[in-house]
């Protein structure tokens, strides 16, 4: 299997893992934890390749990838029972690997189906942020992007790096890693450190 | 007219009854309540016929299927206006009517269209939850999925049941009325006596 | 360029406004803001188009549309900045031309791809509303169609006007200028003096 495999693999088994770990922190039951783990991994490429209009959705293209997303939450679920509180750090970290992987993969699958740059950068986006956001949304917590550490701009840091690498003439392999490297760090720094950018300063100047 | 066309259309009008309950609570006005009808019926398989990229959605394909809704959400907006209090148990009871009969109806139809067993029940379980979550999601409501009582869980159990019993031969009409049969039974009981599967035991063994 | 192609523009633009505003009210950094008005400008159309199932979407098939996008939210962004209260009477008027301009956007382009004319209203609605439902959804605000002011009704009214001035032999042009002028036209008049249709009046008659 190639380096794109596992890639994809990894981003499902993450999602999943910040998936389960939500379900746990509202007691949800087995089957249930199952669904939101699969809603937060396959939701922001089922939307990335329905937009790109590709033959098939990659999770039925490739049926191996359920089968990580169900294998990542029932080993969620078994270590949860072993602990007294649910790491929220490991949610966030998970997350975060998540939102850089499938950034750069979503613009991947793009530039692969003819996208120019612009829009490939805007797939990768939907990618690594819709599958938070619907799990954020359905368990009723405060979505990523509202929070105010560094977040959209991560995977857009991602994008912008893998496909701008790309354009520089460096190997497909080379400018993923990098491109995930630099949002999953950046995202990571701003977990820890609290980083932001300015935000709106309302009535700053008047 | 077939047997699936009639489970379809009975579908669509108890999603179309629990929205419009739903968007009573709410005090919605007539418009308003028809587009939340809709969006409960025609959500779930709406992302079903896309991911499967039929030719046309199935309200497209099918326009009597909108008539249904409308109708539906008419009746219970005069039904309403006679009594005196939502009845929240009958939002509940066609909510589970619902699940269970797109369930099986998701399933089949990804069969249809030469989806293996496994990706039969992921479309089936999208085809029956996801209408009812928007519903919820847009009302701001809990939504089914985080409450206790069993809902993910019939769901699955209604899709293995119908695919398991084609896989041994039975005939498709049995196999889907048995599915539906099961899923909606094991839900009103959960919603009779707050069935519940164990959950998350968090330092249970700690 | 065409009119179609500038009312397009122009839908994208307040839509934008809208999203950016209020990203503002809610803090958001940046590359926050951007993405939220982008959520906001091209998820009805982009839900519309993959319905439709449209060769391409018209933000991949037309890139200017994402340029005009990103410079709505940079000059919100530093509109805002120089102001000391976000106005919350200017969204909801942004909102509102978005609101009619992509209704009847929605229901031409479905009539463009051989939908019939009910199919054509259902989804101009969604056209409409959807891209405002997601922003209020994910800023966890309460969705406009759940307030009391006519805002569905605004959307068919629009549809069923273009649709029918269509059928009675009006020019395109003229009929979706009427359309959009008339959904609007309420729609303000809704926010100004709190119009509302009668809502559900439960117990009433009892």
């Amino acid at each position: 299997m190639s380096l794109l495999y596992w890639l994809n693999v990894l981003g499902l088994a993450v999602f999943a893992i910040s998936g389960a770990l939500m379900a746990a922190r509202l007691k949800m039951d087995p089957f249930g934890v199952i669904v939101l783990a699969a809603l937060t991994s396959i939701g922001g490429g089922t939307i990335r390749d329905i937009i790109l209009d590709v033959p098939q959705v990659f999770w039925i293209e490739e049926v191996s990838y359920l089968n990580t997303i169900i294998i990542a939450a029932l080993v969620t679920m078994v270590f949860v029972n072993y602990i007294r509180k649910i790491p929220e750090k490991l949610m966030l970290v998970a997350d975060a690997a998540g939102l850089a992987l499938f950034s750069v993969l979503g613009a991947q699958k793009a530039l692969l189906y003819g996208a120019p740059g612009s829009i490939a950068v805007v797939m990768g986006v939907i990618t690594g942020v819709a599958g938070g956001m619907m799990r954020d949304v359905v368990c009723r917590q405060v979505p990523m992007i509202l929070r105010k550490d560094i977040y959209a701009t991560a995977s857009i840091v991602s994008c912008i790096t893998y496909t701008g690498l790309l354009m520089l003439g460096v190997s497909d392999k080379t400018s993923s890693l990098v491109g995930i490297g630099v949002g999953f760090v950046l995202r990571l720094a701003a977990i820890q450190w609290h980083l932001q950018l300015p935000a709106y300063q309302i009535g700053k100047r008047s």
